[in-house]
């Protein structure tokens, strides 16, 4: 038996935190730059310091309220096992860890991101991306760190079912989805908190500075630019480390379970164990290769513009590349059963991934026709640009939608030796697909999370009046982040459609077991025929609890879940717009009272902003997320499990093509605003544009905060229901 | 076996057509008023009868096609039965029919109405609101007789199968859904047409006149002003007369298909019979009650605006009470089993439909907070209005999708006799509720379509220099007809939401036959039963064709199907904006090129933007219907079953809540507006208004061409899905 392998996921991640640590520390070495510089990195990392210990605060009741729930539903009841709530506890702490850690860096990163700049763009392009790597590989580190002290202590703690020995894999692995629970909630809060946080600044800062003042981006005159700053930070960085740590460990974990139910029955435990463990080696191989990646992104000292996407582009493909060589020799060292299929479905995952992100790079480049033809659009005014780029985000779904189609059913069929009624290994391709997916997350999160701080660092130069040629060489640095960036928003987006896929299959394996905990060991299905609760399979369970298309709970549920998307947005949107309007009345009241800001001669109150913009994410964060949290509950005790499965799938295809919907017309609005600014259509400060910084200022909230919370909700929705899956199976039993 | 009670049905429907004449021939009588008035009207009518024919020479050919492919279908491959394609032919010809003569009529109507509102609002609201009824009672009428006719015919050609004597009312009520698709087909061109025409027209002309000349709607010196008011009568006379026909034929024709399959395989054919004829009953009493009602519509001669909206409420709630009644009366005469639940059924759907009315109301109108508070997001510019017009649209789905659902669950579980494995009777119940929120369509149309007439009326009266108290009375006819709508659109689209539903099911219903054509008897299902294919139940076709929800088949229908609703909008929207942006520059070209517009010296040339429009329109109508038709087939070739079924519940799930979003997104913006108008926030010509000029702009697409258009496209992928199901199932065993 290769127990042996199971070791190479601890390493791996410690290998990965111990290369975080040492880039941190490379990191801090590096001069912060002028005084000036000094102190407003300062500046915008208490801010940022500030409103996370705020947003912990609120999550941390959020927590206390849940864990007591688990404990009585475990302790009290019977109705999840005991390992639960600290389970729970853990994951939500882990994603938080990240979050927090990556800020940090990113926080000491920008201001000496911007020092370096002032000597090459190469220099700057160094530390921006190592510091972004600290983040990737905290994630990946933290995550693979924190699946096996669970698996080896559950494995430990729990003892063997002698009656069904495969059953004992069945129950660590969906124990260990609850730290995946743990890792969403927390991920909501963040990426929910933070977008409100990030873009009432944003929308505030451009609304008043930009339009009515009509003064530069991240102009220090501008009350608002710290708190613009700061909302990058826990925005883009803390809550995109969050969401990343959630999606990374939900789609093993998912994997994981869905191996283990496999095999559920089945004497052959050891091929279970195989199942299990083999998404855990197919990411600590991808750390290992991500590491590598990361080492390969360097360039000469006088390396230009082109030369330095090249070198960003050499160290995600080859991870990539090397990634799928390294699935077929590790599936095939671990012996896992028709290992060549399921390391082509990994195969099928990445090619996904790739294509989602390329056409998310085609409609939201300025590159390509789309985003030029919706900037041209404001010849004719904002209206038109918003309908423009509202019509070319709802086409954008077009493509993702057809890739992760295609996806679904290649990884299925196979990983289900080609025959579709073998659902249990069908769907645990399509896990493994996700995992293939995110497997490189390591380095694609490094180039994602150095946009941010290139950001910052730009913001750092402008208000220490750096001059132009800095300013450049960090924007240089922000837009080449961009183009990155939309690959691994492809792989985020994508892996969240596959992870809510088998998270659903994981629900009915809960169900099983809640059903074993309660003590029922048969199931009389309709058409008269009884089957073990153990051997029945995802049919049988279907016909049981009559989850057909045709049952009204279902129907009912799929209506409820395509609202919740739209709900969760709609909240998440006004909760902008009206953090942003007491942002701009703030601003607006500083330039009025402040007698001289707008001359340079009186520092404007940045604090204030911050605080705004601080208490008006922690107030508008709470309600959408707790109806995340309620919504599959109610339904589970009004609708029973037709309607929770109802709900999942509802809002996984409707919140899927939704989030992609708000994320691609808000990338286009702000790359056709770009446009316009490198002088087109007339360039900067004409009409035309005016009337794009509209588009980008609505596009502001799609595609920073309700777009990718949308993802995350697909994922808790699942989370919540496989967590109270025991109490739904009570409650329609009782 | 109450045979006579059928014909209430055609002798109904001849009575609404007969009374339309008379409300035809009377408005006739009234004069057109001064010479410009009637040249004006000319314009309108010349220029809306002449889109009419280009829409209806396209369409046509995609009739032909379609007839051919069916005609190849059933008389080459024995794939579909042999009336199909005549049945489609006059669905089709029918919606356009209504369409039509409500659009002749209301061309006629608009100079007569601000004639008679020189009189008195009291006068105009009578021509107004009976020239609408014209188009309630064609649209009833023509729906019912075109059922009455094919029943007939078809209850006398078709032979009853000596074997299994209920087959025979299945082969009839399935073979005239296919009626039901001609009329979807029709619908979805004029509504995609027409709202591209009308909203092209409408966004083009205010953004050039309106925010850039700075002159007020409908000013004869804006060359897009005829177009504007061509518009209104393509878009919304003829498409909502096509659409509503199509609604109302589908729920009628859905139930019934239902009713029949509820008793196949029983040997009581005479409670079959009374379950096909109980939802065109309905409707027959439906339409004598809305007769009541639009009679019950009268005033005092010096009536003012609140008596005047009293007055109508009257009308459409006496309606709604007596069909209540009704209902409980026709249906206990009938001695249909279970009539008591079912009439309850009939209740909820009024009930719903009359919900989701009120809560458009609640979220679009200016006289609720959330409007309110969206004018007032004004103060911060166009993208707060963008902002917060879309967190209030997203959030508005609420109600309506809880509305919906309780009345799924009730409606299912009253009729089913309050047992959710009685999934037949189950289904009908939620058809018969559909029918009961469409059965007095013949007022709510009238109220809805008497709109469009009123403000057509005001533009007349503009252009014509009628002065400030003519223009204010068909101002405040039209906000009359505002409020009214409201619950007309609730209807419209509750209705949509159970029809889709009813669809579903029929769909299983027609591949039931489909196999029987091709002489399959039995079903061997997975689990080892074999049953007779006319003694399946709904669950065994689920079965035997894996529709479950951990089929990957039935999972990527769903994304293609939420992918649908999405590219749909986002093809609609593009168009708008495309032709916008040509209106525009033959705006702005006429300004600059033809001296003495803006002085009113010369007259604009108003054909050219007519003929834009028109050309706009027919252009980009083409392939968004067009995708409407293949998806379903193509899905089905390579899906099969299960993939048809998940493309169209993702489609239902997402379209339905996607199009409630655009719906009252778009409607709050336009009275945002107007509250800004009536003198809120800074009033007219302030800043704020700029700002709400643009969300209302915005939201001219939303309501008016992509919102709308929703609803047929997910009854017509449901069509095209039933019509073509022996396509998919030959090609499946194939």
């Amino acid at each position: 038996m290769e127990t042996y392998l199971f070791w190479i996921v601890p390493i791996a991640s410690l290998l990965a935190l111990a290369l975080a640590w040492y880039f941190y520390k490379q990191m801090m070495l590096e001069s912060e730059g002028t005084p000036t510089m000094e102190k407003i990195a300062l500046y915008v990392r208490q801010g940022a310091m500030s409103y996370l210990k705020q947003q912990y605060k609120v999550v941390g009741w959020v927590f206390l309220g849940l864990v007591l729930l688990f404990s009585i539903m475990a302790y009290g009841f019977n109705l999840q096992n005991p390992w639960v709530p600290v389970a729970f506890l853990t994951g939500g702490f882990f994603s938080g860890l990240s979050g927090f850690l990556g800020m940090k860096t990113a926080t000491y990163a920008s201001a000496r991101t911007a020092n370096a700049a002032r000597n090459s763009l190469n220099k700057g392009l160094r530390v921006a991306f190592r510091s972004g790597a600290v983040m990737g590989l905290v994630v990946v580190g933290l995550g693979l760190l924190d699946i096996s002290f669970w698996y080896i202590l559950l494995d430990y703690c729990i003892p063997a079912d002698a009656m069904n020995p495969s059953a004992k894999l069945c129950v660590i692995t969906t124990t260990m989805l609850t730290f995946g629970m743990g890792a969403s909630t927390q991920a909501l809060f963040a990426r929910v908190g933070g977008g409100i946080y990030t873009k009432a600044a944003d929308v505030g800062a451009d609304l008043v500075g930009k339009v009515e003042a009509g003064i530069p981006e991240d102009d220090p005159r501008n009350p608002a630019t710290i708190a613009d700053n700061v909302g990058d930070n826990v925005g883009d960085v803390a809550g995109m480390g969050a969401d990343l740590y959630e999606s990374y460990c939900g789609s093993i974990l998912a994997t994981a379970a869905l191996g283990a139910a496999a095999f559920i029955g089945s004497d052959d435990t050891v091929m279970q164990f195989k199942a299990v463990i083999a998404p855990m080696l197919i990411a600590a191989v991808g750390i290992v290769l991500s590491i590598i990646g990361i080492f390969a992104v360097r360039t000469k000292e006088d390396a230009g513009m082109k030369e330095l996407l090249g070198s960003l582009a050499t160290g995600t493909n080859l991870s990539s590349v090397l990634i799928v060589v390294a699935t077929f020799l590790i599936l095939w060292i671990l012996g896992l059963e028709n290992w060549v299929n399921i390391s082509f479905a990994v195969v099928v995952g990445l090619i996904v991934g790739i294509v989602i992100g390329r056409s998310t790079e085609y409609y939201t480049s300025q590159s390509y026709k789309p985003t030029q033809r919706l900037a041209e659009s404001g010849k004719t005014g904002p209206a038109t640009v918003i309908i423009s780029g509202i019509g070319l985000g709802m086409i954008s779904t077009t493509i993702p939608v057809l890739a992760v189609v295609t996806g679904i059913i290649l990884s299925y069929w196979l990983a289900s030796g080609f025959d579709f009624a073998n659902i249990s290994m069908g769907l645990y391709g399509i896990g493994i697909a996700a995992v293939g997916m995110l497997s490189t997350l390591g380095i694609t999160l490094a180039t994602d999370a150095y946009g941010p701080i290139a950001d910052n660092a730009g913001g750092n130069a402008e208000m220490s009046g750096l001059g132009k040629e800095v300013r450049k060489r960090t924007d240089a640095l922000d837009s080449l982040g961009n183009t990155t960036a939309a690959t691994g928003k492809g792989f985020a987006i994508g892996s969240a459609a596959l992870t809510g896929l088998a998270l659903l299959a994981s629900y009915v394996e809960e169900i099983r077991i809640g059903l074993t905990r309660l003590g029922q060991t048969l199931l009389e299905l309709p058409n008269g025929i009884t089957v073990d609760v153990h051997n029945a399979s995802f049919t049988d369970y279907m016909l049981y609890y009559d989850v057909t298309l045709m049952n009204p709970k279902v129907l009912s549920g799929m209506f409820l879940g395509s609202m919740m998307a739209f709900l969760f947005c709609g909240l998440t949107m006004n909760a902008v717009g009206r953090a942003a309007a007491h942002m701009v009345e703030e601003v607006r009241r500083q330039f009025r009272e402040i007698k001289g800001i707008l001359t340079g001669e009186a520092e404007p109150d940045y604090a204030r902003c911050v605080q705004i913009s601080t208490k008006g994410a922690q107030r508008e964060m709470v309600f959408p997320s707790l109806l995340a949290i309620i919504a599959p509950i109610a339904t589970g005790l009004i609708f029973g499990v037709p309607g929770v499965i109802g709900l999942l799938i509802g809002g996984l295809s409707s919140g899927f093509v939704l989030a992609i919907f708000m994320a691609n017309a808000g990338g286009a609005w702000d790359n056709a605003k770009k446009f316009i600014e490198e002088g087109n259509f007339g360039g900067k400060g004409s009409e035309v544009h005016k009337a794009t910084v509209t588009g980008d200022t609505v596009g502001d909230p799609f595609k920073d905060t309700s777009g990718p919370s949308l993802n995350i909700l697909i994922k808790l929705m699942s989370m919540v229901a496989i967590v109270m899956a025991g109490l739904t199976v009570a409650w329609s039993l009782f």
